[in-house]
């Protein structure tokens, strides 16, 4: 759902300081994380590499490694932030590279079903409502004899193996979820994208048989396709590690070794003061954005936004609310969401694309400054549910 | 197949002037080309890029383009490479990047085959024996209802749809090859990846609908992970991009960077005298190895190679036989080529990985000086096919 969409505001170019006319469209359809570029353009220098022509040539970073294409280097700066930022547990744990996490859940679904049996059903993959609006197309592209997306966990009743996606907090609508099917027969994949502390409160080392992470979302480089793996079963990650093998014969090297400068310089700045410390920038800069977005919305006779519960954040030591990479917005009962924010050029995802209604909506908060106020401004002004759009 | 390796040489850490011991493992199985990096040293800062830690943040590189995810630089420099070089036709082409070619041949597969019907049959996928041996895992491995492997395109004889790959110059045997099935139901792949002038005389620029090409071959820089495909039909480059979206989410910007200026610098370099220009430096190098391995092989009793003709190379304006990136062992019948060559710890991919017999194996000469003078070495001392294995 990344792509083209004609008039939109370009995403490159960030030095262009446009003004948004109000015929521009903004897309905020895809969380494109470019709100967090003006913290890495304030370090100048220190975030930069430099990559000579011969460097990075070998299709090998760590042959005696299971994971034979990821960069020691990059393993140790996933390990290092982990542990700095409390949000995983990474000791005695195979980390495994992936062209971003989309790549890894992938590799995931592999792990755990091959090789199958010539004549076995593929295994049935599931995930709560409203679950990730891309996971069902990445399971299901390829008509995989292996696995097969059966929707929402909350009413799976099939007997026998299954895997469960539990995605905390929520993308898309932010909520601290635990597995909900329950049954020996079941595997575990655990999408904690958007577990770092500018979206949520880190209360505790997530420690889970396979978490994903990537390098978007954490500290907003998405356009280095960066994702990893903690996987406790040396098995599964050498089956994930054979299916990024098979898939793309590795992962970018340069991508491997810009995302260990720069989780290292992550890393350093949590020794420092806030406004040095990337999560605390981020977790602020997130608070802020809620704020402004909860006080239009409290103006509203028709939106409303999920509540938060606080809870304690170990990393800022500071109790909290979660303050997630998406709105998921809801309108009225019987009025399209998605439709009525698209009638003023807002580009959102409907909520029949995570399973649940059409009156949801996400919304990403993570976009430049400029097209974040723009909305705010185009939100505030819609009064009605009729403006200019199909209700049904 | 790559990966790790019991006392093989570490492929990292080129400038550890190992010496190798009579014990060594020597890694030939892959073709790592780690022997282009003395090139690429030499220049020096020319090919250096620097990355800020503000760069290259979004997964949006050019939102107008059907490939959303593809720098403009690097098609621009694609395309004059082309155009320098003679070896394909690149305008008015669709340019899809991928991450290695390994995923672009995916990319293209699904492209020819998807959506399918759901009670339809996949589509067979052939490839004249002997090929190259990672294409039934990549076709096969995830059991789509979308394509499946068929095996050798000389003996297919299934009526309806399918795909042939065209290897040419050929992987395994360096053989300029043509479409063998050849009837109206049928598509194709074009894998180009050895068409430059190191590897083959380029007597004409490749002129088909699908043409995969790779960084990793072209210039050596297997580790960036970048690999293009010149398109035809808008549909296939959409359906193309669309694969790499749903699998990758797009491609590392960093090795797409890095790419641009690296082909850019190449392209410069074809204006200059023989030994700043890569692809003749290159062609040197491969003719030179070819020559020290044809003098070890004729004093032989058992191993012989394949001939190439001499053909008009438009590149270099000289007649000139091929010189492929793998040599195409043949020990005399019934002996297994690779278990003799493991004997003397000289790893390669023997001919059944290729749908052919065990008399064959696959030698990579890509690897750095010393492995491959070590090689040369012991397979001059091979003197019996008996030496310390089993035969059939």
């Amino acid at each position: 759902m990344i792509g083209p969409a004609k008039n939109s505001v370009p995403a490159t170019n960030p030095t262009k300081k446009l003004l948004l006319s109000p015929d521009s469209i903004i897309n905020l359809d895809h969380g494109d994380p470019t709100m967090f570029e003006p913290y890495w353009r304030k370090l100048g220098e220190k975030c930069t590499v430099e990559i000579s022509g011969s460097d990075l040539m070998s299709y090998c970073s760590d042959i005696g490694n299971i994971c034979w294409f990821l960069e020691p280097q990059l393993s140790d700066a996933i390990k290092r932030l982990h542990r700095t930022v409390g949000n995983a547990v990474s000791e005695d744990r195979y980390v495994v590279v992936g062209t971003g996490s989309t790549q890894l859940y992938q590799a995931a679904l592999f792990a755990l079903t091959s090789p199958g049996g010539a004549e076995a059903d593929p295994i049935s993959v599931v995930c709560a409502a409203p679950y990730y609006s891309s996971y069902q197309e990445e399971t299901d592209f390829l008509r995989s004899g292996l696995y097969k997306w059966a929707g929402d966990a909350y009413s799976f009743d099939k007997d026998g193996p299954y895997i469960e996606i539990v995605t905390s907090p929520n993308n898309p609508d932010g909520a601290i979820l635990e597995a909900v099917v329950n049954r020996k027969e079941g595997k575990l994949i655990h999408d904690l994208a958007y577990y770092w502390p500018q979206y949520t409160p880190i209360t505790h080392p997530a420690d889970y048989d396979i978490m994903l992470f990537t390098f978007s979302k954490s500290t907003g480089h998405a356009g280095s396709r960066i994702g990893w793996a903690l996987v406790n079963d040396k098995v599964v990650a050498r089956k994930m590690t054979k299916f990024i093998e098979v898939s793309s014969t590795g992962v970018s090297k340069e991508s491997q070794l810009r995302a260990a400068k720069i989780l290292g310089v992550a890393i350093e700045g949590c020794q420092h003061s806030d406004s040095e410390n990337f999560f605390k920038y981020g977790q602020c800069l997130m608070a802020e954005r809620w704020e402004k977005l909860r006080d239009v919305v409290k103006n509203s006779q028709i939106f409303s936004l999920p509540k938060y519960p606080q809870e304690w954040c170990n990393f800022i030591s500071k109790y909290s609310e979660s303050h997630p990479a998406f709105a998921w917005l809801k309108c009225k009962e019987d009025t399209n969401c998605e439709s009525l924010l698209r009638a003023h050029k807002i580009l959102t995802r409907g909520g029949e694309r995570f399973g649940v209604g059409q009156e949801y909506a996400r919304i990403s908060l993570l976009s430049r400054e400029r097209d974040f106020n723009q909305f705010l401004e185009r939100l505030s002004g819609i009064k009605t549910a009729g403006q200019g759009i199909r209700t049904t």
